[in-house]
């Protein structure tokens, strides 16, 4: 049994997955994941030996959990903060997962030059939501490079996102209702075209405020939406569906 | 007390729109409106004065329903096909709505010619929501022009609606949440920004058979998704919201 002590720098500490024994390292004074990237690990359909790319994966929750999942079989996961990348990199390490997910340090915005054209079947990525500086009281870097668009645009991450794929590829991206028609838009300006879309709606009568999207690079149009998936049943009670995806079930 | 018969032809009937005892005459070997038409008129926002135009009004159900809610105080509705502008007309004069419901025959690929640019604060529309003719076994023609895009396209009724609307003017549109990428990406194009959007259930379970859209010409993008509008609790039992919306609550 490895010592978790020896994986962790000072404010970091592990965070159970729920799901064979894998875990992720967080600093809770950076980003943490949220539910958007457990739902779209859960979300996003990979096939075995299919090439996966996670745009932005922060600590890497997204390919760690998909992988803990046997969803295909080789990730890369890029990221453009370094000290991100560093937990990522451990966390991985002490997951055992080291053949198959590789993090890289870069920029989204250059990711297709790095990576080069159509070199991925799947592309997953939980990118920035915010488009500008609003409610950016304090420059908490970390936090607000992982919610506002300061160092990559949802342009950027679409338009690389088609540069990258293989024709035929899927995207998946979780993001925010509120930018439904420009991610619509955005994703048919670069042929990726929306093929499925899931909204989350924290309860039954409540507005959405998430949505699961999944596009086919030069598909032709024609969207099936899902059947809402509903958090919470009432206050502290997950829906059936939402335990599953956690895996409580499996406790 | 007017006799209903004398405002008949064979093959019709009067269908109670269980509002301010309006009716609407239908003949049931052509096309009937449904649910789809009663929310988008519950849906719409319309202000007192304001001049509002339906796009492809069939039998005229969606400005009589709105004018007997006291919604709005100018309506005109255009219909190409000559029975249903008929049957539209006779619905208005027997439910004495003559004064505030113009019913005219047209086109609408002819629409803003017609009407002039920039001539109404607000549209509604109930369009085809199929593209081609899948499912069209046997030709019959009023029920096809309904519910196929034979006679005009999504696109046409976008077009003609971002010429007809005044600036800041209204759009709202019902269709089929499978047409939704189309549907916004065309809105873009013609600058009617996609606002607000609500997806019905038929059960909370279910994928969403139905979408309403508020449109805002020449708006910013921001869309709201509003909570998820659910037909049934159990079969043959209504949500309450469905029941206050057709009115079964003041009977």
């Amino acid at each position: 049994m490895m010592n978790e002590n020896d994986f962790l720098k000072p404010g970091e500490r592990f965070d159970d997955l729920q799901i064979g024994n894998c875990k992720v390292i967080q600093n809770p004074e950076r980003f943490c994941f949220g539910i958007d990237a457990v739902l779209l690990s859960d979300f996003a359909r990979v096939k075995d030996k299919e090439t996966v790319l996670d745009l932005g994966t922060g600590t890497g929750i997204i390919p760690i959990l998909m992988d803990a999942k046997a969803k295909g079989s080789n990730f890369t996961a890029l990221e453009i903060q370094t000290e991100n990348v560093d937990m990522a990199r451990r966390s991985v390490a002490f997951n055992g997962q080291k053949e198959r997910i590789k993090i890289i340090e870069g920029d989204i915005k250059e990711a297709t030059k790095l990576f080069g054209l159509a070199s991925f079947h799947v592309i997953t990525t939980n990118p920035p939501y915010m488009t500008n500086q609003h409610g950016l009281q304090n420059m908490d870097m970390p936090k607000a490079i992982a919610r506002h668009e300061l160092l990559c645009s949802l342009e950027d991450v679409i338009r690389e996102s088609a540069g990258l794929l293989k024709e035929n590829g899927r995207f998946y991206m979780v993001h925010r209702p509120f930018r439904l028609a420009e991610i619509f838009v955005l994703m048919s300006k670069y042929h990726i075209e929306p093929k499925r879309m899931r909204l989350v709606y924290p309860y039954a009568d409540k507005e959405p405020n998430m949505v699961l999207i999944e596009g086919l690079k030069g598909g032709r149009p024609r969207i099936t939406v899902e059947a809402p998936l509903i958090v919470y049943k009432e206050p502290n009670v997950y829906h059936e569906e939402i335990s599953r995806i956690y895996g409580f079930e499996r406790n």
